[in-house]
Parts: C-alpha cells; structure tokens; sequence
C-alpha cells in the first residue's frame, strides 16, 4: 500500500573534507555556502531600503503606493468568511499546491497563449498535474536548478540576464555561458555557435539548460523577438543528442507590457512538452510579500521537483495560494494588472523622457526603448566602467542616485562583460523622483568624464 | 559602497557526468534529485487527505478543528486596518525578515528559559540580529543543512528521530549515524561511545552536527531530560577538537506539553552561543498553513544562512511574518495555545486510555507515556514488522486504521532499525475516532499475530 523506501542508492556522492584555517570566516561552511557567498542582491536591496534619501534606481522592487490593499484584504475577507476554506488554508496543503490556484494558472497560460497566436497547440495537452506552486518563481527557479544540476554542469544564459538566477548557479557550482543578445533577445545563431562551441571542447554532454527570460529580461527588458522563439525551441531540440537540454522560460514579467502585442510563450512552441519549463509568478503582476509563483513541467519533472520541494518546505504556504485563488476567483486580478499597466506606463515614459533630457547630450551614452518591464538599460562610453569600485558608482551616489551596475548581469563564461553598463529601475520612484534620478546621474556621468 | 564581488574561487566542485539508461527515470536528474526520490513524507500526506474513510493516526497534522480562524482572521484585519503596513506586508521584505517578529521570538525564548530555571544567561546573550524567519522550522532545517554539510559528512542523530530531517540529509548525500534513546531522550554515554566509535574508524573530520528534537521528539514522544542537558551540550564541544560540531536543536514541540515543567532549552546551556542552533515554528503551536519557522543562529552563521536563504527564496513571505508579528501583539497568541493544549491532552489521554483497554492485553505490545507532543510510540513484539511490506500495515488499513511504522525514522547508520516500531499521532482525530482507531489496530495486531 505504501511506496516503499526503495530508493536507489545514493550515488557517488563523497567528497573528501575542505581543509580550512581554523577561525577563517570559511569554518564549517559546506562548498554551497562557500560558493553562495557575496551575492550582491540582498546588499542591494538592504541598501535601498536603509537610505531612502538616496533615489533608488536600483532595487527591482515595485511600486509602493500601487500594492493591492483592498484587493488583498477583500480577498482574504472571502477565505476567512467560510471557516471552513479559512481552516484549510490555516493547515498544512499538499506539496505541489492548492488545486484551485494551480487550475487558474494554467486556465491563464492557455488564454494569454491562444490570444497571443500561438502556432500550435501544444499548451492545450499541458495536465494541472504538471503545475506546481512555489514561494515566488524565485523558489522555482531555485527547485529547478537543484533537481536538474550537478556540480560542474553547463547552463547557457543570455548576456546580460537575471543576476538572481546566475547567483543560484554559481552557489550549486554550475558554470553560466552567456550568449549574444540584440534587441531582439537571445540571438539563435549566437547560440547555435556556443553549442558548437563547448561540442569542440567535450563539454556538450554537460549542457543541461538554457536559461531565457523571455518577455522584458531583467536587466535589459529585451523580449524574445517572435520569429525567434520556434527557431530557439528547436534548435535546443537538435542539439539535445545525447544529453536533453532543457529550456528554463522565466515568464515573470510577461504581465507588465505597455505597448505591442503579447508573445505566445516559449512553451506554445514545445509540441512534445518535453523541452520548455515556463515559470511565473503573482510577484510583479500582483504583490511580491505574497510570494507566490509556479511552475509548468514536463511530466517527468512533477515528481523530482516535488520530491525536492517537499524536503524543503513541504509545499508552499496554503494562506497564501488561498489568498491568491480568491483573487482571481473575485474578479481582482486584471483591474489591478490595468492599474499597474498604466502607472508603470507612466513611469517609463518619465525615465526615458529625463534620459532625452538629460542623458542625450552625453556623448557615447544610449539606450533602449523598450515596451513593458521594469527597467532601462544603459551603455556609457566603453572606458567609462560603472562597478561599485569605479568612480561612476561612488560619484552617483555623491549625487543622491543608486543603481545596479551591468557587470553582475553577466554569465561567468561566453560573452564578455560589458562593464560600461548600468540597470536602472522605474519601479520604485515617483515619475518626479526619477527624472530628479536621471539628472543626477547625467551629473555623475559628467563628472567623471570631465 | 557596494560589496564587490569578491567571492572565493568555487572549490573543486567538478563531479563527472553520471551515465544513466536514456529514457530511465534518472535522465537528467542531479545527484541530490536522484538522492531526494521516493521520501514517504508526501505519500503518507497525500492518503491521509485522500481517503478521509480511514482513521488516519498517521499524519502529524494538527487539529483542523483547532485552526485558529478567529485569531488569524482578527490578526490580519489588524495589519490591513493600517494601508501603511498593509503595504510592507504586500512588498519584498529583507533576508533575514520582519525585525518586530525577530524580536518576539526571542523574546519568547529569553523569558520561556529563564521561567523554566535556565542555569546561565547564555540566552539574555543572544541578539536579535541572530534571528532569522524561514518558511516553517522545516526551511531553517534545510537551509542549516545546506550551509553546514558537504556529501560525505556525518551527522548523529537519536534513533529513532524526525523522519523529514533524515530526508534532507538523504538528499544531501550526507550519512545520519543513529544513537540510542531510552524515556530521556538522548543518552549521553551512548553519544560519547559512537563519538569514540567514528574517531577510531577516522571520521571524526566528518562529523559536523548533532541533531536534537529536545522536546517531545517525534516520533517517540521523549524529551532530553534536564540532567542530560549540559553534559550533552558539554560533551559535543568537548569533542569539538578538529572539526566544530554544532547541536541542530529542533524545538518544534515545545509549546505542546500537557504535564510536568518546561526545561530550559539547550541553547540555555550554550555560553560561548557557538554551538547549539536553535529552531522553532508557529506551525504546532498556531497554525501551519502560515508556514513561519525561525532559528536561532551562533552571530558567524547568520550570513552564510541568508545567502542561502536568499538564493532559495528572497525572504519568507513579508505577509505571514506581519500576521505572526500581529497575533503576538495582539495578545492572540498564549490564548490559542491554551486551548490547543487543553484539545490534544484530551485526544492524549483518550488515546493512552484506549491503549490501556486494548492493547495492554496484547503480549509484548509496550508504549510510553508522554507528557507532551503529538505522538504515542509503540513496540510491538520482535517477530511482528510494522513495515509497508509487513503484514500488519495491510491488516490495519483493512480494519480501517492508517499509522506510521517506526522503521522510516532510523538513520541510515549506528544504532539498529527497530522494525517493529509505531507511530501513533493523536493530532487530527476526535478522541472518539482515536479510541475506534486503537480498536482497529488491536484487532489487526490480533489477526497478525494468530
């Protein structure tokens, strides 16, 4: 009746002990934590948050004034009005999560997909079985590299993207290849030429992933050009012989476009479903202190993920996906995506408009324009680097402006680092707050050109 | 200002690529996935919600009657009734998490060990910058975990202990060494013998942690008795000579004691604050759908967990923190665990009183007398197995009961896997279901053993 423990026997796993110095800061530290150390986000992030006299640029935060109080609250008001749906959500759930939200997701993936044009039908054949809810999308991410990666393996990332998600590969000793990206996203020659590439130097049978935001990358809120998204799945199909690379699609800012149509996702083109992993999340779209995101698996993935998530944290927190299936139950979530829609429209329209201002007159200074997402991507001359021990960086500080320097955005290996790059984020700021930014920053980048 | 990137070099991580059959299960998959397979926490989970037809002494759920509906719901009616910190409680909230929760856990801790005669101010030391809120103590546990142990290392733990916990050391690759137990938890002489036993066989390096369910140990009930305290905390930093061995002490239970004194928590007896890691959960003693757990950290492992913690999932969720933080402040809390404690003495007893009427008759069928917790442990004669396999587990599901056999909360090594083990939980049922429970396995250990 019961599943016995017949697991099979750990592998190889012995790795001979570290020697350290006794007292170092490295005493007892497992290499995860060796590895994990000094990722800059949550440095970043404390700063924003202890100087807000500084105009923060840089934390990918939302908007403080636009979270949904009376959404949430009215929402949590129908849980709690049944007790038994507040009892249920005041216990423990099961691991993937609460079947409810876990519907509504892929109810949502579907329609966005077959609005968007989707060439095929393959979101059609996606089972609820294969959704499974986490703590942010972040958790996701995080799941999936664990169930998938070994020390030593290959991750193919776009240069630049999200520094969470190289942070996570570093801490698990995976090396991150970056590949070429245009306006148009990930270029597929570019990364046809990577594959080829590490299959010259033996290191194919370590590729396990590619790794795309696919609609407004963080940093450069690029978004996969639609005549590139089949050719991308395919070609990773292709050069799957002999070991399955897997496409890692991070959809968490699809919701936030300003402007031009919708994309159908990645996985719209995976007609086998054996390919694309699509995570999102309600952080951007809804509420970041809710932290509820998701998964959509290949079959074969639902219980490895599980089996991870279930020794993590038994399952995600059930008041929370509660709170979230009565969102979008009530009617909640798009007038509160329009809301959002509309002041971040505002907000960019104010970023780029101070950067015509202001950063325009800078020779050697440009930037994209692009259509949804939470930030501008910057280039300054290339002998103007902007990392946190160059002079960019303390002198915008001197004129009250914080941003993410490019050069974390970058994959360990591939494409070189651009370190005449910055990150800057509208999210956060008043559209007054951000122009006083920009021209701060235009003031800081004179400064240090002169 | 920022933090540059000065992380050390990843030490030698690189592990060859492991052949596996293509189309096998394992395609694919990391060591640590294929390590995490078939843990028998989610199934067990999983049936016990399934089919509500049988009486299920197997989950350790809490009460589902005992939710607190009224006190979450006043709770977060407080936190939404102020937009401002309806508002923090919607954002990203910091690593570590929400400083006023920080503070009342440990202010929780200080005046709990001092009522209960704490022998040292070992606890008025401690700073709340060396507390930090996970998702359940079951994250804190994991991520302590991953911060402290390599694949190859030790850690001892009593036999029988928390089934979960043995999971996550599966999955990391790390080898549990059982020590034996009697109605006092922990023996310390046996402690020093299988500390003396890994020394002489070389693996002393490698021992890294002792793991401790100081209350009301699950499954069997027992708490380390308060004699046993100091030496054992005496005798980890005694044998702490090469390699820094810390004591994981899981306080889950401690809220659920229905008779006798509170004892100091080990933490209490650690004067240096180097060696006891002290982890607790509202999830027994509130509600664990809320999912908030916390440790108490020595000051040199706070950075290293919240690196961890913040590759994983960014912070647990503001929201939940924020509700916690309001059901303390609003005096909701000691309330609830007044009648939470009142409820399980009830199913407690109906459930030792049931034991006396039927299975007191049986031959060789022994139990102990808890004065807390939610579980009654029982040992059945030698020649009858408890396990998924046996005969019995069938016979019980037959009469209509659902247990635990007591063979899946041995470790791997050391002390022998006593087979003919139970776990009885009196958590979910009414004690009128316990007592028609206790009847059924009666009758199945009857059957089995005619």
């Amino acid at each position: 009746m019961l599943r016995p423990l017949q697991t099979p026997p750990p592998p190889q796993l012995e790795t001979p002990p570290m020697p350290v110095a006794a007292g170092s800061i490295a005493e007892g530290l497992s290499r995860r934590a060796l590895a994990a150390g000094g990722q800059p986000i949550g440095y970043l992030m404390h700063k924003a948050l202890a100087h807000p006299e500084l105009i923060s640029l840089a934390a990918g935060f939302v908007d403080q004034a636009s979270l949904p109080v009376d959404a949430a609250s009215l929402a949590l008001q129908t849980v709690f009005a049944d007790p038994r749906r507040a009892r249920t959500a005041l216990q423990y759930g099961t691991t993937p999560g609460h079947m409810p939200l876990r519907e509504a997701v892929l109810a949502q993936l579907v329609a966005d997909d077959l609005a968007a044009g989707a060439p095929t039908d393959a979101v059609r054949d996606i089972s609820v079985e294969q959704v499974v809810i986490s703590a942010g999308s972040n958790q996701m991410l995080h799941l999936l590299a664990d169930t998938l990666l070994d020390p030593g393996d290959i991750v193919l990332c776009a240069a630049p993207t999200y520094f969470v998600f190289l942070g996570i590969l570093q801490n698990l000793g995976v090396r991150s290849v970056g590949v070429a990206t245009d306006e148009g996203g990930l270029i597929p020659e570019a990364l046809e030429d990577a594959l080829r590439r590490l299959d010259k130097a033996g290191d194919l049978p370590r590729v396990k992933a590619l790794y795309v935001v696919s609609y407004f990358d963080n940093p450069a809120s690029t978004t996969t050009a639609g005549d590139r998204r089949g050719p991308i799945v395919e070609l990773v199909k292709r050069w799957s012989r002999r070991t399955k690379i897997r496409i890692l699609e991070d959809a968490a800012y699809r919701a936030l476009r300003y402007a031009g149509p919708d994309l159908p996702s990645l996985r719209a083109f995976d007609c086998e479903g054996d390919t694309v992993i699509h995570t999102q999340t309600f952080s951007k779209s809804f509420a970041p202190g809710i932290r509820v995101g998701w998964g959509i698996l290949p079959r074969e993935l639902v219980e490895p993920v599980c089996d991870q998530k279930g020794n993590i944290d038994f399952g995600s927190a059930n008041l929370n996906q509660q709170l979230m299936a009565a969102v979008l139950e009530e009617g909640l979530f798009v007038p509160h995506g329009d809301k959002l829609r509309e002041m971040y429209r505002q907000k960019q329209a104010a970023m780029l408009s101070a950067a015509d201002e202001f950063l325009a007159p800078l020779a050697g200074v440009r930037w994209m324009r692009p259509d949804g997402g939470l930030y501008v991507w910057l280039q300054l001359p290339e002998e103007l680097p902007a990392g946190p021990s160059g002079p960019l960086f303390d002198a915008a500080v001197e004129q009250g402006v914080l941003y993410v320097p490019g050069e974390y955005f970058y994959p360990s290996e591939g494409e070189p680092v651009a370190r005449n790059t910055i990150r800057l984020s509208f999210g956060m700021q008043s559209p007054e707050r951000i122009r006083l930014g920009i021209e701060g920053l235009a003031r800081a980048i004179n400064s240090v050109m002169a």
